[in-house]
């Protein structure tokens, strides 16, 4: 491997991190909080960390391959999370280094898992930065340096592979730069519009900023205790609204952008996540029905959390976890699918649960008809026999892992609902799952070492598994191969 | 499809069936108990039924192909606990015919879930019956009229690989009668074997014939409200032994009696379901090793368990839903895994995970490598892809069964935990799962309608999912296809 140069790029990313902090520096000075500290504190140790590994590993030779591209994506999130930790820990707003690594660690990978149990007491500063991260690893960290800097290699078609989610990534213009060029600016223009849409609903400059982060993102930070519960149904509806758009495979926008309307509007993907969304909701708002005032009440509580939910994002305006079973498990099973690939969700992603139950019902006919030929199609074009083995063996690491995280966390002192819902909610970037993690409850209760297995699980899970296992792999280190 | 060959085969199955019951009514008359009649009426209703059945759909054509395999494989089955059910019934020691239905499907699936709640009272015969259900299925029904009668069609073939667990059905013998009849031949054996040792240990012929049907069928159907905790170790050892014999593919002991023993000792899928079973017995053991006096009782606990659970037989000598999270999470992990393919157990077999893990494998290798070409191999030979691919996707269809499940019973009034182990346990052929249907509890408390769908769920596991789906379908009735 090239290590020389994956380091070097880790290095060149930290100093976009330090860029990225002016943000909340700004909040914090607007504000008056001494926060800004611990915010300055953390620039200068993102800018000298950075310029430091660049120092030492100066590359001779730029080009870098797949390995390469997998493990520059695992390192930076890591190193980014790292470091984003300390203005918490500095300030002493959250004291445990640990606790505020799973914090920024479920920040980037937009779970919306947290360990707060008092986030009102939190200063603007560090509730800006906490958001912002969810922004920033909504459509990820090293396409973002792509949009904005020119970088090192002419390859990094390979580091956008291995950071973007979804069974097949496509360029959208022959360049890889300027795709994600063109993926941020449709980012930065909804971004926009949301946080229009809630300053007219009454929100703040910064709630809305809060609010829109954690959708853009679909990660489910916010900055009040009991998430959006205390909003008007009118924000909640834009709230729900834009979950739904940002669980959109963005290439979609781009079609539409070049007026490619035909396109869009027979894209298998989204109209099976428009069903999947539909189809929940209304057997949900059905079920609790009587839990709400009136039917008007229940849709929009049920519309809302299976979009939080679909979405990955994990704000509540409702506490699901008092919800029938028949609710929750739906609510379980949604956790797992996720929305479209190439959006900022987690999740399996609805294209791979297409792909899985088309290549179930050819599985049947071969059995029926051993000697025919079945062909599989998605989006129009039939699929590659390998696209469609490297989803269902995608499935089967999910699952593996799954169950080994299971039996990580196995020993916490919590019910099996509890832990297993914690691994599905972390593992899918969810945010919230069901017992004393639910909607009213957080991870705080998790001894240390849980909660960095469950960093490790936000990781795996936003990163789609295999940049972290590359990472973690001696052999992919080694000089020869 | 061949309808009436499909239900004339139907039919002569049924003959069976009133053979089978010969045993119980045997055991009535010893003991001279009054159920003798209803076994007796249940017998008549069999007769009656298979030859009306032969009498309208006597076929002009007999060939089959594989479509007739799998759906007169689902209809046996159905067939045979409908009827079966009728003793239970028609006695009155199970009033309502639901509960006689599933204890049935239990029995014959060899899963070993119990509606009963005081299994003293229940009469000798009848509990002989209930138990050599499990031993008739566990090798399967179709494959023992195989082995004893000529099939009408010389393509039984279809119908042995619509009934034989695993990922690869192979005739040992150029002829598939042949094949049946040697398997049914070390069944028989080994079943013999395990009488005579439980024979020595001090129980009677009764109880040496139910605990043994019920090892060998890999099912767990004993005669006494707390399973084998009242045994001697000796006897809990001997039966741990059998376990683990009865969940070795079969296939292995005709290599040895064929002394190929080169090819029993380089089975990788012996070795590795040997290896999870040591495994997971020495981590349980030293898990729960305060809960018992000595290391020796907390071994033979663990071992015991561990065999019950991985065999998917689902005897117990100790209440593991009291264990530690740790213990319980592994037990759940092993009842998914089963035990080796062409064995009497259930799960997704060694083999499957064997397969599953070597693809992920591969699947790493080629993302590191993508113009590298990687073959896997299994027992020594290359897989074909098409084979890889199928157990991929019958891993995804079977957890997307695993959640439509969930979802089916979800409104029933248990916690998550029993829910979903009430699903895993019977899907997997197991027994007892976790919370009120652990070891100490029974599926009494379920509604009617969760019974039959639990049903469903057992022979959906047993008969590894595509039979009872085809059987279902529509399209697959019509004449012409």
């Amino acid at each position: 491997m090239n290590r020389k140069m994956v380091f070097y790029t880790c290095g060149q990313m930290l100093l976009l991190e330090a860029v990225l902090l002016l943000l909340p520096v700004a909040t914090a000075l607007i504000y008056r909080e001494s926060c800004v500290l611990s915010l300055l504190w953390a620039m200068a140790a993102a800018l000298l960390a950075g310029f430091l590994i660049m120092l030492v590993s100066k590359p001779k030779d730029t080009v870098i391959y797949s390995k390469e591209g997998f493990v520059i994506t695992a390192l930076t999130w890591v190193m980014f999370s790292a470091i984003g930790a300390l203005p918490f820990v500095i300030s002493g707003e959250i004291p445990s280094y640990i606790d505020a690594f799973f914090e920024t660690v479920s920040g980037f990978t937009t779970t919306g898992a947290s360990i707060l149990t008092d986030i009102e007491s939190m200063s603007k500063g560090l509730l800006m930065w906490r958001s912002f991260t969810h922004w920033v690893g909504g459509m990820g960290i090293l396409v973002m340096v792509m949009a904005v800097a020119p970088m090192t290699t002419d390859r990094s078609i390979h580091i956008m592979r291995a950071e973007m989610p979804g069974p097949v990534v496509g360029k959208l213009v022959p360049r890889a730069r300027q795709t994600a060029k063109i993926l941020y600016v449709i980012y930065f223009i909804l971004t926009v519009l949301e946080i229009i849409l809630l300053l007219c609903g009454g929100m703040n400059l910064f709630e809305a900023m809060i609010y829109t982060f954690g959708t853009a993102g679909t990660g489910g930070f916010g900055c009040y205790g009991d998430s959006m519960a205390g909003f008007t149904p009118y924000l909640q509806w834009v709230v729900t609204a834009f979950m739904f758009i940002f669980g959109i495979n963005f290439n979609l926008y781009y079609l539409a952008l070049i007026k490619r309307f035909k396109a869009v509007f027979s894209s298998e993907e989204l109209w099976t996540y428009t069903g999947i969304v539909l189809i929940s909701a209304t057997a949900i708002a059905l079920n609790v029905r009587s839990m709400y005032p009136t039917l008007g009440e229940a849709v929009r509580h049920s519309a809302f959390q299976v979009m939080s939910i679909v979405s990955t994002s994990g704000f509540a305006t409702t506490d699901f976890n008092l919800w029938p079973d028949f609710s929750r498990i739906i609510i379980v099973i949604l956790m797992v699918i996720g929305a479209c690939a190439g959006s900022t969700a987690g999740g399996l992603k609805v294209s791979r649960v297409i792909m899985l139950f088309k290549s179930v019902k050819r599985e049947l006919k071969r059995m029926l008809h051993p000697r025919s030929v079945q062909t599989v199609r998605f989006e129009g074009k039939p699929l590659e026999d390998k696209t469609i083995s490297g989803v269902c063996i995608y499935f089967a690491i999910y699952m593996a892992i799954v169950f080994t995280l299971l039996l990580l966390i196995s020993w916490e002192p919590f019910d099996f609902e509890t832990k297993f819902t914690t691994v599905l909610t972390c593992f899918n970037n969810v945010g919230p799952g069901l017992g004393a993690v639910g909607p009213s409850g957080n991870f705080a209760g998790y001894s240390d070492i849980t909660k960095l297995i469950l960093s490790v699980a936000m990781l795996l899970g936003r990163l789609e598994i295999y940049p972290m296992i590359f990472a973690l792999s001696p052999s992919v280190w080694t000089k020869k191969s």
